[in-house]
């Protein structure tokens, strides 16, 4: 039975990675560029968006899809900075998927202006497990983790700080009214994903933001070149 | 395809929910009561747990079952405090499931010492979506909220918020360094699930912790009552 199971996640992988691919060459005809951005719930990926959505990369057309289980709180608060965003809710006939998949993103393909943008941001629902274990056609995968979350986070979720190129620590403004380690949390995290790029942010205040965004630029300028 | 989906997902959650009785009628055998305590990650379960492990409710024995993908980091923080505690751990075969079901939980009866103890606390993998639609056979659940993961999350995770009967709101030292607004969380939190019980807590400081224990002796005292 155990067996039948690993069976059974395996195909769909594979099935989810086939449409990942068909995804990817239809941002690629379009030139889009595309960053998949995952986190635990809470930990500031609307906010960072927030501070990219008001003062994008230099000559970059952003444009976000928010996947969420439910409701469109996130998609409003960054609709009010005039980008254009698409909502996809998980929760159709069943409690919520925990994750957004290739096929999730395929069908939101009809309504992203995929000819009046240059990057598109997804920004999946706040999980650190099954997200990473699905491709959805990026190009790129970060994930944004907060420093109040604890410095173990690494060791318990491996597999999502290895499937990123990109780890933003977030909260770095609440350091100082927290226990948190950061030499110890780089140094899980160096062994959970060794040479791992990370940069360290307060989307809060804006420290360290100009980073995301120039690492934004580099993902939009890689598709501009590969197209 | 999308209907055969939902099909195969309610008999998973069907069968889930029968093997979660025979769980539940062998913690009653035993009269051990069981909590289902389930967080996002990095909300502070386990500090809370290290705190209810260094001083028991009076007169329950405290036993933990810990859930995490890989690793047993929390395990080993609690096992100090010579509490018994098994690790059971959801990496096998795959990526990792994100949430406890009632087959994990059955497959770690034999190892839990029942007869020793008043109280199982299971501390589910950290996840905000899908460990709210698998009971495992406990009594009662609760769940931590953390002031750092913002207001809003009663409605971008409404099943967990329902699924519960407390709401733990932590991290509460912290409120004076957020711009959290704590009467709209619970303005949230009410729309989502009128009337269910809550605390404010601090598991760093101690703050509120009381609280908890109570509410754990009282979900430890039903138990007593019906066996």
């Amino acid at each position: 039975m155990h067996r039948t199971k690993v069976r059974i996640v395996e195909d769909a992988l594979d099935a989810n990675n086939t449409i990942a691919r068909a995804n990817r060459s239809d941002f690629d005809r379009h030139a889009v560029a595309v960053v998949n951005l995952m986190s635990a719930p809470g930990a500031g990926k609307t906010t960072l968006l927030e501070r990219i959505a008001a003062e994008p990369p230099p000559a970059v057309r952003l444009g976000v899809l928010e996947g969420d289980v439910q409701g469109s709180l996130d998609a409003d608060r960054l609709a009010a900075f005039h980008v254009p965003v698409t909502q996809l809710n998980t929760d159709a006939g069943f409690g919520g998927e925990c994750h957004l998949d290739a096929n999730m993103v395929r069908s939101a393909l009809g309504s992203l202006p995929l000819e009046e943008i240059d990057l598109l941001v997804i920004e999946n629902v706040g999980n650190l497990v099954c997200p990473a274990e699905f491709r959805v056609g990026e190009d790129a995968r970060a994930m944004v983790c907060s420093v109040t979350e604890g410095e173990d986070k690494p060791l318990k979720y491996p597999l999502m700080f290895r499937a990123c190129e990109l780890v933003v620590v977030n909260k770095v403004d609440l350091l100082e009214h927290l226990e948190f380690d950061l030499d110890r949390f780089l140094y899980y995290l160096d062994q959970v994903h060794p040479g791992v790029k990370h940069m360290l942010v307060s989307a809060r205040t804006g420290e360290g933001v100009g980073a995301f965004r120039d690492w934004l630029a580099g993902v939009a300028h890689r598709e501009r070149v590969a197209a």
